[in-house]
């Protein structure tokens, strides 16, 4: 590698109110995210302009590939707005983010903000809508441009600044805009290679990787198990996106990693053995897409008579074949079953876990801020992938560097995953098990996106600068939960069993539990049974006295959610809060003290009215909210006793909200005139369970509150009466 | 009139337990309802224990009439269960009420009490329901009953008694059941009437009126208007139904009315005249009821070859021709129909107002204690109606006794309406519109049957010992509103506006009303509108301030409950307690301190989002829990200035729950993502309100509770903002 070469090619631009004097960093580095921590105010202000001119700056060098209007206004792709909306999509996100911090307090623009709020780029999940829009003029987004640019740096002077920049400081959310425009400068660059070669040209500030040779021959190295920390804390020195908060820990079983990024040659030899045309080696999504698509080769690929060319960001080469491969997750993967399929060895891609292991096992760390980084990342050498064997790291190359690398794993969040109010959906939409992690960075990849903390995902089946990495190991992938119960009853539920209080009205299952509990007094606490659980917080909570407690509901996804909290001890629901608009919330058996009592709780499906008989033997039998939802409640009481030990506790809650809905009239046991008086429900209560059972507590009202939205909520009172088994 | 005869026939039974020493009062009046006032208590309870036991023997004395077992098995008719239904009816009444007081703890024969609970008694309005009934033998039943007398006399010895007996007290429930006996002692004498000569024969102390002979020519007295004044309190010194409790006090305007009530003679003339067979002297819902039966002339006539005979209680005369005619309202009113139409008189039933009005001019009051009645009541007399022109009262016949009298005025609540909790259905399902009172008492009434203060209805079509005096007046006969509301929505509302408070949350449109008016400062306060006013409680509440305020809603049904108010100063409705069960609530302009501003407001059925123009010129717009039910809210609010004063005020308030079933989500003026930030509804109000307003008040939540169940409410947050007219 040829590093004076390297470092022609890379031409920062200036910005036109840089003051080369209060620069203490050298220009030869495109500015790193800035540290926000520090103890001078002055110079970190000025940090923070040079770092946002130079990313404009950069952004708008981008366009200049661009010939002609025309370029600007017909779509590269057609899922994408084409790329006047980019040029103008950055600084509207400025003046959006701007508002909600309070820093502007009027729109700049509001039709060209409208216009330019929402769009379909690489981030994004959603198929183009049809909006029909009539875009302004280059120059007119140009001027735009420019008003916010000296919006935004008017702001950096003025606004009071302390250190560190916290998430609620305003200047967090004057870098979470330029974070924002460098994502888009990777991702722009991804829809300039798309666009047709006669609408970009050469730009000497663009110019590629002038080197290619033959393939290195790939190997597997072996890797040890170890553990990896992933995460990060609000404390942090450097800017993240909400998805890089919270902390996970992961025990890395050994596993032997490829050497080198797949190369163009060594997929060839993929694409030779009729690997597109191969049912066998796709997995079902990726069958549907390589289907739609029809794809034969990858996308940047050109087939010209026996030649292969590569098309780069402004032009077309003869194939570098020993550059990475650059593929979608569906492709990869075919890739990897191929050889697994040729092999016999379990070929796949890295977890994410994995990914990092190899990063420490490489002995990385983030970009210097002063220094060329240790792979082609951050525009530090290349406007372009290079060769697969030009940066080793460790005993690999390109861990991090040259082209992003799939992963297996589809992203998630980790336990503490916090979500910003300035930015709420940038990761959330995401975690749908459908958007898989990339890792590593390319050679754009700058700012918040070439650090170790980073955490990208998009779509399998789409594009980025982005090819992989192989991995044999013989431990199954982990995939971790990343859902968001969004479903109305479910959510409301888990935010009455595990959420917050609302009119001072203390968690009522955790109350029922501690009445259950007192009202054992001496007596054993073996075995309890929390009958039509629901959520199960009653559950977790009975097993903080009893040894073992059994959760039963007849819904299987209300049980769910106590499966998934004592398996994984999170949970995570959105709230409605206004209209569509939705809040988001984590819950965890840490946060609720219950993590110790995890392992004594076992939940089932079951009908109440129609128990099996292995349920049986408890001290303890508590049922809340259940009564008047049973189709047959009768059936239920008349033989709980067969269930509880002589001399055990029953516990009974309910509003008495008898609804034929639920349960048949003739079926209610209270609620109506009998014999032509007003016959209640505890009326039937005491008839039915009758001489086996002894009231010794209640009745007594516990009351709960289930929240619907932020203002609307459900008030009840539950009846409470405890009873005693006596024969 | 031969009084020595009537004397001879009326021969209480003595009761087994009766010590003859006790007892003060003469024997020769069948005991009247006791005075629950005194001083000497025993005294007191051996008044009610002589009360008891002659109201049990008569009754049983009753069923001596009949003829053999059969007689007590076969159903007279086929609406009504077998006497021995209401042999053991009686007793169970005891049983249940009893419980209820708290006097047993226990039932006495569970399985005769289901039987024996709920009949289908002349005081019932549901159709006989389908249960197969295994009657016990009547022997069973009367050592049944024998056991209830025993258990009641216990309890007549041995609970503590203070004077006087109130609602609340456990005696006020012993008189209920003897008072509910008398109730059936005249309606089985009734069934008795109906049931084949076969199985009754004439018993000594059940002899009837030996006396017959020409009716007397009837004539219309004229009766000066004056004041009455119904009605009764809980202090009254007489055990009452809860129907009785309340007042009304009303101008009756002055009218004539029959000097006798109509005899068979008088009423043969309209059967004489065709008038069963012609349309137009009935009434649609007798049309209906004489097209199903088919009825050609009073139940109890019997036509003989050419001769005209009368069933009595045990027996059959030949037609006592000066005797009532005895019919149902139906053929009370189209004989009164007849008679109108034949000249040109307004003719008619009088009302229960009218038939007060006859009882003061009349000189009457109550049976008393130790003589004999001034009328044909309480067995003082006869075991049958006699001449109509026996008893003179001032210058009318039988005002009382004799038989009852219908009237126009189907039973409605007095305001101060109040239900006995332990006799809850006594009277509120006849409140229907269907039951109409019927006046006076007739031979066998007794007890609080022969009070001035009673108030018996029964549907028009039923039959009774009843027959009618005719009046003509000019004033058009008032209805009076008796209904509760039982739709749950309405009910609901009706409590949220003008009921209890729940969780300690103040009256929220009253609430509303006090901040929009303390907003007002010294503002001029002529017109308010109350936009959206549902029950219109703040409509009324803003009357306090303003000289004129206009209530309205979409929903006729809902400003039927403001415009009721208004005009009756009363509303009543329903409120479910558990499953079935209901409880009752009366809520008066008066108690709610509103009573002086009725005559301020105005109640419209509108859209709010299509107002007609009229609707202008207000100093304060009130609209609450209304934008998010708006098909198009932004309509409403782009244009309300037009109908507020310059400077005026404008309070909305508002829980922002957008829901697709209200407002498509296009129409939504906040609750969504918009240009990709979240756009609150606050944030809508702020553009769509725009330069006009100025928010001066707010944004500020102010909670509410709707009661669902005794144990289930609804708790919302609504957020109230404040604006003034700027522009």
């Amino acid at each position: 590698m040829n590093l004076n070469d390297a470092r022609k090619i890379i031409m920062p631009a200036h910005s036109a109110s840089e003051d080369s004097t209060l620069h203490a960093l050298p220009k030869r580095v495109f500015p790193r995210t800035p540290d926000l921590s520090g103890s001078n105010v002055e110079a970190k202000r000025e940090e923070i302009r040079r770092y946002f001119h130079a990313t404009l700056d950069r952004y708008e060098q981008l366009f200049e590939t661009l010939q002609g209007e025309e370029a600007y206004f017909k779509k590269p792709i057609s899922l994408r707005h084409p790329l006047i909306f980019y040029l103008g999509h950055t600084s509207t996100f400025f003046t959006n983010k701007l508002m909600l911090a309070g820093l502007i307090k009027e729109r700049i623009n509001p039709k060209m903000e409208s216009m330019f709020a929402v769009g379909v780029d690489e981030m994004s999940w959603d198929d183009l809508n049809t909006t029909h829009y009539d875009w302004p003029s280059v120059d007119e987004v140009r001027a735009y441009r420019l008003k916010i640019r000296n919006t935004v740096d008017r702001i950096i002077s003025e606004v009071p600044l302390s250190l560190p920049i916290g998430w609620d400081s305003p200047w967090w959310t004057i870098i979470m805009g330029i974070e924002h425009e460098r994502i888009h400068l990777e991702t722009s660059s991804v829809l300039i290679r798309q666009h047709t070669l006669e609408h970009v040209s050469a730009h000497p500030a663009w110019r590629p990787c002038g080197k290619s040779g033959q393939a290195p021959q790939n190997q597997l190295i072996h890797v040890a198990e170890g553990t990896v920390y992933l995460g990060k804390n609000k404390t942090d020195r450097t800017y993240g996106w909400d998805n890089e908060y919270g902390s996970h820990v992961a025990e890395v079983a050994a596993f032997q990693a490829s050497k080198y990024l797949v190369s163009n040659q060594e997929f060839l030899a993929f694409i030779d053995a009729n690997g597109y045309g191969t049912e066998s080696f796709w997995e079902e999504e990726g069958r549907a897409w390589r289907c739609h698509t029809r794809a034969e080769y990858p996308t940047f690929w050109i087939r010209q008579g026996a030649e292969w060319r590569l098309r780069l960001m402004t032009e077309e080469i003869p194939m570098p074949w020993d550059w990475p491969a650059e593929v979608n997750y569906h492709e990869a993967k075919a890739f990897c079953n191929w050889k697994a399929a040729t092999s016999g060895q379990s070929f796949r891609l890295p977890t994410e876990d994995e990914w990092y292991r190899l990063y420490d096992v490489a002995g990385l760390s983030d970009v210097p801020h002063t220094e060329q980084a240790a792979g082609n990342i951050h525009f530090d050498y290349f406007a372009s992938s290079c060769p697969v064997n030009e940066f080793p790291q460790g005993e690999f190359y390109d861990v991090v560097g040259n082209v992003w690398q799939w992963t297996e794993t589809p992203i998630y969040p980790f336990e503490g995953f916090d979500i910003h109010t300035h930015y709420d959906d940038f990761t959330t939409p995401t975690f749908d098990g459908r958007h898989n992690l990339i890792k590593g960075g390319s050679w754009i990849s700058c700012g918040n996106e070439s650090l170790k903390s980073a955490r990208y995902a998009f779509r399998r089946h789409f594009f980025q600068h982005a090819g992989f990495r192989y991995v044999v190991g013989d431990t199954a992938v982990v995939q971790h939960d990343s859902h968001y119960e969004t479903d109305k009853l479910l959510s409301e539920y888990a935010e009455f069993h595990y959420g917050d209080r609302y009119f001072d009205v203390p968690n009522f299952p955790k109350s029922l539990a501690e009445l259950a509990i007192a009202a054992m007094g001496g007596k054993p606490c073996r075995k309890a049974l929390d009958l039509g659980c629901a959520s199960g917080r009653a559950t977790f909570e009975l097993a903080r006295r009893f040894d073992e407690v059994t959760g039963i509901d007849f819904s299987a996804r209300f049980i769910g959610q106590g499966v998934q909290l004592a398996g994984t001890g999170v949970l995570r629901y959105t709230l409605t809060d206004e209209g569509d608009l939705v809040v988001y919330r984590e819950r965890t058996l840490t946060g609720l003290g219950l993590d110790a009592v995890r392992h004594k709780v076992a939940f089932y499906q079951g009908d109440a009215c129609n128990l099996k008989p292995l349920f049986t033997g408890y001290d303890l039998i508590l049922a809340a909210n259940l009564i008047d939802r049973l189709y047959d409640p009768a059936k239920l009481l008349t033989s709980i006793h067969e269930r509880l030990n002589l001399g055990g506790i029953l516990l009974l809650a309910s509003p008495y909200t008898w609804l034929e809905e639920h349960t048949k009239r003739e079926a209610w046991i209270g609620g109506f005139k009998r014999d032509g008086e007003s016959f209640g429900t505890l009326d039937g209560l005491n008839e039915v369970l009758g001489d086996r059972f002894k009231l010794i507590q209640g009745p007594k009202e516990v009351p709960f509150v289930i929240r619907e939205t932020r203002r609307k909520f459900q008030h009840t009172l539950s009846e409470v009466t405890i009873w005693e088994r006596v024969a």
